[in-house]
């Protein structure tokens, strides 16, 4: 039975578990993560690539951007088609200069995972967590598997950076938490392809034929997606088909896409969850595991980051001061953005995909706001601001 | 059989027919109005009263608005409401100095009558139109009935001001238009009371219990709705229940409604409603006639002016220049608009009313919207410039 004390046990090594780990660390809180899966697993997990501007800040900030600010792309607009028509709204412009940069979840795991080991920081991988036992104490436990042996984790605190099908959101009481979700009645079919992107900024498309999105990797790495039925698979759908609808729903006068080798393909459904309480006792959840959003607008890992940067602002207050007063609000606090991104990622969605027959008095909705980008620099800001996330201190004004 | 002869035969004596009457005439065009109903009728008919900044202007342009600026009331911004929290949007600081202004719309309808009739204006009341001839050919006809004789009204274009059940739009062929619908799942009980407002400006609001809105009339005229159920109806109300659920729906710390004597009551239904062409040979359809929208953001008769404005630079465009071009565009200009005022209804209808279970994931969208108002001074003009109406040239933007 190994035994490791430390005093924020954490369960999970992706982009909040790593970067909870570094930051607590740079304020001399001791952190140990337990990661379920393997170091190559985690590094080639194709997921998100979109850093809002406080994501990057954050990075910039405890030193782990080097690489990011070098292969990184600062974005400083995204293209917004429907019905093949273009506009472009200017993030830095409407934003006081914030901006997003695109750069893949798993080279920031990459990144995170190195200069932690690097410091000798203490990661464990391919160890699953198999209870945590103690939430309600001071002393809390996390029991874990690694190399067959069985382990604990003694901490003061757990942070369960888990995901969504993590053990951190099952270990709190039923009643703790309530529960709020939607299934879109749509999937994506996504795509990656080596092909240089057609577009040096994203376009995200309304078309009668569904959604479209051109996203990139890297100067020589294209990813795009194509709204599907729920009940679609990949394999009905061949290269030429899919470069067909991409180049249909995301064209516009003038405007030609580039097709290139699908060296990757998957059907991701839409969901938008979360639960209205993110601690119990001296668990804390953050990010997928407590929250999921629809990938249109790119919250899911920069809510991720947002809520390690309250949980730090919580254990500082603890450790520094002795009190449990910004780690008893932490859900009060988190909630906040999390709101504002699922009411933002529901406002991409809902603009952006065929819900309602095209023509129907939905369907001119969705038009008409569209055209209000257009007409209305408030309204573009709106959209602007959400895009490359709204400055922590501006959720001070609520209550 | 008594003929007239006239350039722009108007059917229906409301806002959008009197009010282009009016501007016509200051252009030297000739109009005649024929109306359905009785004066006493249409000068008693309780109706809207939130006057945009756009619809102040026209009237006081065309020299109509001296009572409307003794007696109507200026309002600088709105109260929202949500789950007893109340937030102000200021318009004239988020818009550069634009209001509105509350003034009842059968005291516009009498200012406007009074006015034409003064200026020996041809208006028949209880004149009902019959038929509409040749709207196809260069001089159309409008059949009517008047003191039990039928006559004709000759003329270059008819404007059919006529509302939702008029004669207008049931004129133009089926195949020329198509038409946009939504009928939403609750009404309004609106009354009317003898007692002073309990707030200078309009209070919107969302609670568990269902939408209300304080509204007033004048400084001894309180005008106040609150949701019901599509089926209710107003025998099931007591004049204590509506005023306690008034006071329960308004509610927020350190505020208290008057009551008093309620001497109007009715429930109406609310709707959305438009169709994609407003035109037909010679055929123009302006305001209720061609769109409704349910009344949360106080859009109908301020559309219904905004219809008649670009009429007008049809008409002018036609006599001064022997042009038809800016006529042929009726409709698509004017559509910019009311797509615009249908989104911003359906929006207001939408946040403040009861449609989903409270405490669901769709009422946490509702709330976080309300939430993000406090925090984006870009939301928040959002909602101010589409309150108070957009200039019409914001819709240049749109080609």
């Amino acid at each position: 039975m190994k035994t490791i004390k430390t005093q924020v046990g954490i369960i999970g090594a992706g982009p909040a578990g790593l970067t909870l780990a570094h930051w607590l660390k740079k304020h001399g809180i001791e952190a140990v993560i337990i990661e379920h899966r393997s170091r190559e697993y985690i590094q080639g997990r194709v997921r998100a690539g979109l850093l809002e501007q406080n994501t990057v800040d954050i990075l910039k900030k405890l030193g782990l951007a080097d690489r990011l600010v070098k292969e990184g792309q600062e974005h400083h607009g995204v293209y917004l088609n429907f019905d093949g028509k273009r506009v472009r709204v200017p993030f830095g412009q409407l934003t006081g200069g914030r901006n997003i940069t695109i750069y893949g979840q798993q080279e920031v795991v990459k990144d995170l995972t190195e200069a932690w080991l690097a410091q000798s920081g203490q990661l464990l991988f391919e160890a699953p967590a198999l209870e945590l036992e103690g939430i309600e104490t001071d002393s809390p436990k996390i029991h874990f598997e690694h190399n067959g042996e069985k382990g604990i984790v003694e901490c003061d605190f757990i942070a369960a950076c888990d995901g969504f099908h993590g053990l951190g959101r099952k270990s709190m009481p039923k009643d703790a938490y309530k529960e709020y979700s939607v299934t879109y009645p749509f999937s994506w079919l996504g795509i990656l392809a080596h092909v240089a992107p057609s577009s040096e900024e994203l376009i995200y498309a309304y078309h009668e034929r569904g959604f479209a999105l051109h996203s990139l990797r890297s100067e020589k790495v294209s990813r795009l997606y194509i709204q599907v039925e729920n009940d679609d698979h990949v394999d009905n759908w061949s290269d030429e088909q899919i470069w067909e609808e991409l180049s249909v729903r995301l064209g516009t006068e003038g405007w030609k896409l580039n097709s290139g080798p699908i060296f990757e393909r998957s059907i991701t459904p839409m969901r938008s969850y979360f639960i209205d309480n993110m601690q119990h006792g001296r668990l804390f959840l953050a990010g997928d595991a407590a929250h999921i959003v629809p990938p249109t607008g790119g919250k899911g890992l920069n809510l991720a980051v947002a809520d390690v940067k309250h949980l730090v602002d919580g254990f500082r207050d603890f450790y520094e001061k002795a009190s449990m007063q910004v780690l008893d609000n932490y859900s009060t606090i988190a909630l906040k953005r999390i709101w504002r991104a699922q009411d933002f990622s529901n406002f991409m969605t809902t603009l952006f995909h065929k819900q309602y027959e095209h023509g129907s008095f939905h369907y001119q909705l969705q038009k008409a706001k569209f055209d209000y980008i257009q007409l209305s620099e408030a309204y573009a800001t709106t959209i602007a601001e959400n895009y490359v996330g709204l400055p922590f201190e501006s959720f001070d004004a609520l209550d």
